[in-house]
């Protein structure tokens, strides 16, 4: 086991600890330490909200989420001869829960708080909590599926350059000034009053606070990408925008399927991350990057059968056609998926929270097809207990009964 | 081998054949023949060109190809006791080349002709042709690639009721009417003057045509869903519409990328499906089925290794932002792709016919973090004969130099 | 599709064909035809009998087939600049049923004609008849299974060298000698009078095939090696050990459990192979070549489920101790699988046919453990229609009633 | 994490441990807690030889090490309710390295110490040591590979009963008195001196030990089985042979190749087990269960690309021809591939090594044409940093110069 780099000590909240996270984005936030390449060590990190979910019946604690505190990151990790326009090469060498936090939640958000993909279905606060059991997961909310987490860190990245601090938050403010007072809201911009800065401290802090990027987006540093694949194992190429690159990372998931549509849509859990870094120089022209890249992990499970939900560009409330639109046919592909998983006894939000946090595959198959864009979902048949597969005698009601996510009280 | 229940004679045009296909969907299309549920059978289907596009090197066939013809479709085969409401089983037992066709053709189409999905990028018509060796396929206009085709129908579905006709003809009106001189358009219209109608002849067959649908989009019957992995060994489930289900198809793939980005976009082929066709009483009520669903194939190709690329949902020209739109984040994903690739020694038409062929994976991995949405392009390591994995000493310039993608003369 | 260098007409035995198989190996049967590196060719075989099975409900035929008349083998074919010390690349581009056969078989030999691996058990003749469907096969005989095949070649391989056919010779009639009257016997010695020679013609025909190599054991250069991965898609290296080559190949498998335990035991038929050929110069040499080596294909069918059986080294009979005797271990890990199915409804026979026949993974797991060897047998249990998982309940009867492999009359 | 049912306290020799391990099997052993089937619990593990290996440059140890007090099991662990002819449903749940201990060995047995498979050709003790960087693992020793470990324990097994005991000792004695001074034995007799009992203490444990099972070869109850595949995520049925079925374990393993060939071949290494119970009442019964069964588990890395080499029932060193012998068979496909890697520059040992080690998979691909079995041995080729597939242009030498499996000094 490599050292430990960072300490999340889940006894008392981020903000109490020595070592401070951060939640926003910065060129200026200090680096925690540096290391050289070649060099592996071990981070440990907060839950998404540090803390305020709590393990109990009750999505009380969903509803009342501070999402401007949200995002508590573990670095950044310096690293020596890392300069612009190089790559970071991370390697996801391990990622884990921690031992006194063998539990995760999933929560539906309210309207009111970001609501989730399927915000017009789903409009009200939900919570289910799981437990680990080594490699697998269950639910006392989510009964009769049992599957291995995909283990990731939802968000994982490099400091912004000034350049591109800026670059973005123009976008987004000209994104947010088409619509401002919209709920929820289209984009969300830099918010002083609840930022950490990490190391940094006093009136720099204060003053960069105000300019810092929100977590929430993924960005050309990668940041919130909430990609299940870039798990354990894997090995992530970023850009290096600034001397020493900066890599931070946390919100980590036990699982999550493409799309993440709850929003806190995850499995999500405080844990650790082992991770080991080199450098290519120059590689960002090297190899054209502009994005981050990636090679998925080879202990990814592999099942070997799926049943797949079509959905296509078309609104599910006015029948309106929509313009090679993916993201209204992956909701109508996932709306599918969960009508039919309601056949069998779950509830509405039960397949929810399932579609976003087992490791469903979220594809774009047609994207040409005018107006038509086709997405599928396709669900992993052997995460569950009874058999899904349709058959000429219909479905079985086969969900245990009496059991449900949990509401607000 | 069962009975060839249609057969596709490539030496002449289909308008030329006995047994005529269709190229519009309407529900008074005469069955071909009648099946019972259990019964196999064999279905031969010209190309979606009809034997337009020809194995040469000029891309002037791509450039001057009719659009309002395409899809000729076999069928449509009718189920004894099949009823609306019911679902149609269907097991794509094998699908293949014909002997006598072993190669397939990608297109660009040109913006004037409809484009593609990175129309602003590759604006005008260019062609590759793919021989075919056995499970294998290489293309003398893209070299140092080489692989297993995901064969399958890219157009498949049952006939519609007259009800799902008339209220799709009227979204898909209402779109193009919000932009009706569009280049290329939102959506294309009913076109009688070159369509097919099947055994239906006269005034009939005149009358239908004016109303029935242009086979271009997949809509909540199937249709042209360009989904790769609805391939040889899949089982899909179809809702039934009209009386006795009216199954047809066409537009054979050899394989494809996720998206099918260059619209003419996968390996386009002639060539053979065996069918496997089975009932569910009542099925679209007992499962809630809306769209198709369908389980995939046991064989296809798992490649244990990719090469992941991100994109978010932020215009490449502009550097406008967009809300969690699917749409542009893939584009960019593509591109990024696209970049990577170029570095190898690919020209950007070589790299865009790849992504639009090859086995690659297209996902929505992220769809909530407002504003953008992170979809990834995962293409299998394997297929080149070349490492396009990133090192510390760049990518080596690997592709034989000297051949193209063809362009019009 | 390639040429057809080689075909088969089913409608009469080999033994009328114009151009002659060969059922033997031998240093001089002539070239076929010659090819050159990089060229593909087609290649019809008869099934290993050459027709003697038929598709009826009766065993009576794989009582009294002739053993000294199999493995009908299509070629040698040559290659142009082949010498001994090169590696014969030969790319198995497909492999499949001819379409006016699409059947196979499967028997038990009883002990009197060879036996199979569980002679002691089995003692008797047994039939079982598969249909194929697509990429599927079922049986009459064994139901409730149905699986895509792993199509493959039983017999492909080089001929020999004059020293390595005088080896061989010597090494088997030693072992023959140990025991010479043995039932069934320790290997089969060369025997003229059956023996085809391919285009080889009168006296020299007959002189040779007095020490010509029958063809049931692989040897060096390949032969019946009954690999069932060795499958469509796969690319093999083999010794060349005469001039030219000479590649031949016939005892087409739809499908094989490792091991191909009951002797006739894969699902037996007639079919093509497409081939692709290439030369690696002096390659025996470069790479320590003894027997061949190959790369399996990527469209084998990956099953995430399995059910293992361990056996060890142990004769279930006296409970004899054997000394890491991978033979004892994989036997009694067959039959334990055999005794699991049966108390699912199937007869040991349908059991013992099924582990034959069906993508079973056959494993060495443990070898110097002394003196049990620990071998594995492992199931898919995706090819079944009911869940043969153990519960707490008990097995289910689920296996069809009233059916069984067919028994002679 | 679950509570802690076993500590191995890493810091000082097993037999000073307050709480015993035993390293031999017998009816009596006391369990050390009692659960309830659906408990879950922690096991740590002593490396198979307790400590007395080390992460140093030397292989004297291995030479050295006292094979008569191997195998330090934790346990055994009993299960209300359980009595024999229950089937324990035991889920390795997770399986991994310690902490303190993140690195593991292979040994090459000297033939005094009763050697290896390839003893003969490897006849002196070596040894290499491997780190684990997150889930993936390198040697110092064994350089340009990389891979995932498919964790494991070697040994797990349930109590036999007092019958087991004396048909198992009274079967080996019967083998060993056919050659009772080989070198190595064919089989270890009970040996009093070195055992450890568990909780047993005084002239009762004196007296178990003349009688108890020597903990090598695996039996009817499990044991030292050595299955890669029974791995972290696997579920394993094991038959219950006295009250409260008592299940031990140990001798974990980081990766292993089929057949664990080096004998101490797999990469030892302390560790821990999460565990879960259950029970099938009457289940030996219900099922006709005589060996454990189990299923592997969702997250054993599915490798895309292998190299394989076929071995037949030849010995290498004589010619002489063996029947249908797997050991053999298996034999020279390690040795084909040993030569085959000595290609690109491992020695000997090194290769050796790597196949005891590494994600190999080890077939029994035909054992019914006589007289050749025929076995495989598949190696992934991913693993290696460098391409070791065939080319036309012969291998490189491609590993790095200077470092081997270290000697004895």
């Amino acid at each position: 086991m490599p050292k430990t780099a960072f300490k999340a000590d889940l006894s008392r909240a981020p903000e109490q600890a020595k070592i401070k996270t951060h939640n926003r984005w910065h060129p200026d936030i200090p680096m925690v330490e540096m290391f050289r390449p070649g060099d592996e060590f071990r981070v440990e990190c907060f839950d998404w909200t540090g803390g305020q979910i709590t393990n109990n019946d009750s999505a009380n604690d969903v509803r009342d989420v501070d999402l401007t505190r949200v995002h508590y990151l573990s670095g950044p990790f310096g690293v020596e001869g890392a300069e612009p326009g190089d790559i970071l090469v991370v390697d996801l060498l391990d990622v884990g829960a921690l031992p006194e936090s063998p539990w995760g939640f999933t929560g539906i958000f309210a309207r009111e708080n970001g609501g989730g993909f399927l915000v017009d279905h789903f409009p009200k606060a939900r919570k289910a909590i799981w437990d680990f059991h080594g490699i697998y997961c269950t639910s006392r909310h989510v009964p009769n599926v049992r599957w291995a987490g995909i283990i990731h860190p939802g968000l994982i990245g490099t400091l912004p350059s000034r350049e591109l601090l800026e670059r973005c938050n123009k976008r987004e403010a000209e994104l947010i000034a088409t619509d401002p007072n919209r709920v929820p809201p289209l984009a969300v911009p830099p918010y002083a009053d609840t930022a950490l800065m990490g190391q940094m401290t006093d009136k720099k802090a204060q003053d960069a606070a105000k300019e810092a990027w929100r977590t929430v987006p993924p960005r050309e540093h990668g940041g919130n990408c909430d990609i299940k694949n870039l798990s354990r194992g894997s090995r992530v190429y970023f850009p290096v925008y600034v001397k020493g690159a900066g890599l931070s990372m946390g919100d980590i998931h036990w699982s999550q399927g493409d799309g993440e549509i709850t929003f806190c849509g995850a499995i999500e859990m405080a844990g650790f991350l082992d991770i080991g870094i080199d450098l290519i120089k120059d590689g960002v022209n090297k190899y054209g990057l502009v994005n981050p890249i990636f090679q998925p992990s080879p202990i990814e499970p592999h099942f070997s059968e799926y049943l797949v939900f079509e959905g296509i560009s078309v609104d599910e409330k006015s029948g309106k056609q929509f313009y090679l639109d993916a993201h209204v046919a992956y909701r109508r592909a996932c709306l599918n998926a969960i009508e039919y998983l309601k056949k069998f006894g779950y509830s509405g939000e039960q397949a929810y929270v399932l579609l976003g946090t087992a490791p469903v595959e979220g594809r774009i198959s047609g994207i040409v097809d005018i107006p038509n864009a086709c997405c599928t979902l396709a669900i992993p048949t052997e995460i569950f207990d009874f058999d899904i597969r349709p058959n000429a005698s219909g479905p079985t009601r086969s969900v245990t009964a009496g059991v449900d996510v949990v509401a607000t009280s």
